[in-house]
């Protein structure tokens, strides 16, 4: 068995994607709304399991970091304070020919790269969605999609304080949806003007902050490579001093090796403590933290590994994603070519499919008792249509990790054949073990 | 110990709610934005902990009901094909001497019910944030905020039948950010402009879908019992004909004694194959069924339990709270009140609290030892500020089933407290076996 060292293509994986359901373009019956994107019922399965993952790495496998859920609409006065209304903008041209729309600092020349055509002079473009509340269109009620979930956890940092009666260092996680007016979404759920967070704010004694950052780029470093993306596929990117947000002291990006390139996966930014010290005076209110050890009130510096959930489903996918060469059972048969999803057992959308042989009618009630024991412990799925060898395939190209195959044996052994995703083993196991030798090789791999 | 009849006032709720760090007011800082809620670290854990049971529920407890996750921005054709453009619609009328504005079918009189100023005639509002996607405020870039979630589902439907080959009955199920721009909102979570929604839309055949309406408004009142709430505070109300939404042939809402009366918890609604039909018409694609038993081809009928996650937390926590008299220890000691939220076991924020009796050095240390083993299995929180006492009436307060006391004893005989919620009742357990038995009491009650 090879494997094949040519990277997946986006359009083989968007049509895998596609056909399978993890993912369609947004109200596909209608043309679709540009860069918005549905998960299907195998990609809201992954992109649960990502969002789970993350949950236990920052919260349940921590003593020092609590949830929080804020709304997506805030009051405008967020915005202003955070420096959002003023600097949260891209510089936008347009062509006076064609009239498509370009970011400035994404092209090179003056002159459009789709017609050739003439240029307008660049103008800042701000990036939030706006919208309006309350019965009528005036300023008054003009309020914004929320363009990151940080300032939800700001503008409670005191709310926190006083309900948790935390100490420093201790985070804040959230995870949800934020909206960006994007000028140039694409690359599928790449970069998509609707997307979904997951933001920890990680509050610290300023001095502490640098080797927080260190912690936490590491942390989050780690934990993509525990959910089986390929370290060489990752790579750190220090942000240069003029490419810092308006908040941040220093910034990492983990790249990923993107099929069309190097992109950022997750950016870990030294906030500073830029955002309590606006939101303090712009509100008014005490968000500053007693530290009574050292009998001293400061703000604290906060330290933010910010990444998007569609984005990192993308990346396990892309990752995931083999083409094998089967050499031939037989002298004389063909090579076959299978491509497999090769995701980790914990992002996996369904960890078991039951698979009885055939549509027999000796055969499926026994393979829908086995499904009943085994769906009682994992996310499972039922098929019996088609050949077997297909329905394999048709497993593995979704990254099934374990198939349970029920056959004419079953019916006098009790056994069923335990198929692994990745190295296509099968071993047979009686029906009254297999809950267990499964949960056995997901706790220790295989 | 006796308990007050005396239901919670929603006063009280709320101030519990913000002191204990279930519930602020989004944007506080600022003064609030206008019905519009973040949750706290125990509110966050308490919501996401009613999400999983719903989905549980709903998904894993079934062979028949398949995930989605459609976008809230949906392609503006979608809002015409429902019938949501035209007809999503609330009477509204506004005072004017004072101008405020209320709904004309929730006032009984020509004055203003604020100061009896002369009010305008009644126009039709929509209910539907708008706003603008790309980079100018045009109309063509006009989209909405999806006002539910359940045409992200239709307008797949045939994704999702030709990549997941179900047949029917089958249902599809997401949980998300729903927006409506309501006139009038209010009691805290329960009517607000952004809130989160747990629908199922569950396909059947036509004829077949008088019974499953009533299996689903069965098995919705069921669920909500199954998770603790009392019985005599749920009613199940039939919709009037003229008061039937415009897809819907008949609708049952469970009904919720709220302390301000009964009112809507969730709709269980027989919405035909309005949406399918409206949708095939408008995009001209087919979004029929064929169905291979019959040998015939038709849209299928829609059955759709839709629930409010914000509404759904709030009724567990109003359900949950009870005040006890608790008679005096001693003779002439004071008989006190203790306030406790009885949230079932799989919605209380935190599992297991654990306190060592006091910050003494010695207790510290092994307190800290006995939280690590709970965490890796519970939702924990560890507590060493003020009494024992206070410590045990602040997890009531906050609904934890299960504390764990470690003491002077604890450091001779391996031994800790383990104090129930309900009964107050106090057990002395082996540090070895107490996840073990805190298990036990979860599986099978107490």
């Amino acid at each position: 068995m090879t494997t094949t060292s040519q990277p997946v293509t986006m359009d083989k994986l968007l049509s895998l994607a596609k056909r399978r359901g993890f993912l369609f373009q947004s109200s596909e019956i209608y043309g679709g709304l540009n860069a918005t994107w549905d998960y299907g019922p195998l990609g809201a399965q992954l992109k649960r399991n990502v969002k789970d993952a993350w949950w236990r790495s920052i919260l349940q496998h921590r003593d020092d970091v609590v949830p929080f859920d804020a709304a997506i609409l805030m009051h405008p006065a967020t915005w202003e304070a955070s420096g959002h209304l003023g600097s949260f903008t891209d510089p936008l041209v347009e062509c006076r020919s064609c009239h498509q729309r370009f970011r400035a600092d994404h092209i090179d020349s003056n002159n459009c790269p789709n017609c050739q055509g003439e240029l307008t002079a660049p103008r800042q473009f701000n990036l939030m969605f706006k919208t309006f509340m309350g019965a009528v269109e005036d300023t008054a009620s003009e309020i914004y999609l929320r363009p990151e979930t940080a300032q939800g956890i700001y503008v409670n940092f005191k709310n926190v304080l006083d309900t948790s009666r935390r100490k420093l260092p201790f985070g804040i996680a959230q995870v949800g949806k934020a909206f960006r007016n994007e000028i140039t979404p694409g690359n599928s759920t790449f970069r998509t003007r609707e997307f979904e967070i997951m933001e920890l704010e990680f509050f610290v004694k300023p001095g502490d902050d640098d080797d927080w950052l260190q912690y936490w780029t590491e942390q989050r470093m780690d934990w993509f490579v525990s959910l089986g993306v390929d370290r060489a596929n990752l790579r750190l990117r220090k942000h240069e001093s003029d490419e810092l947000a308006h908040y941040a002291k220093e910034v990492y990006d983990i790249e990923y090796r993107f099929p069309w390139g190097w992109a950022e996966l997750e950016g870990i930014a030294n906030r500073t403590d830029y955002d309590l010290r606006q939101h303090a005076d712009h509100s008014g209110q005490d968000l500053t933290y007693f530290d009574d050890q050292a009998q001293e009130r400061y703000y604290p510096y906060v330290i933010e590994p910010s990444c998007g959930a569609d984005r990192a489903a993308l990346v396990f996918l892309i990752d995931a994603y083999q083409e094998e060469k089967i050499p031939p059972r037989k002298p004389g048969g063909k090579t076959e070519t299978r491509s497999v999803l090769k995701l980790h057992r914990s992002l996996a959308p369904v960890t078991v499919a039951v698979l009885p042989l055939s549509r027999n009618e000796r055969l499926v009630p026994t393979a829908r008792r086995v499904h009943e024991i085994l769906r009682q412990r994992f996310n499972t799925l039922f098929d019996d249509a088609q050949s077997i060898g297909r329905r394999y395939r048709r497993q593995d190209e979704i990254g099934t990790p374990f198939c349970v195959t029920v056959d004419f044996d079953t019916i006098d052994d009790e056994q069923v054949t335990l198929r692994e995703r990745d190295t296509m083993s099968q071993l047979r196991i009686p029906v009254n073990r297999i809950v267990d030798a499964i949960e056995d090789k997901l706790r220790h791999g295989w």
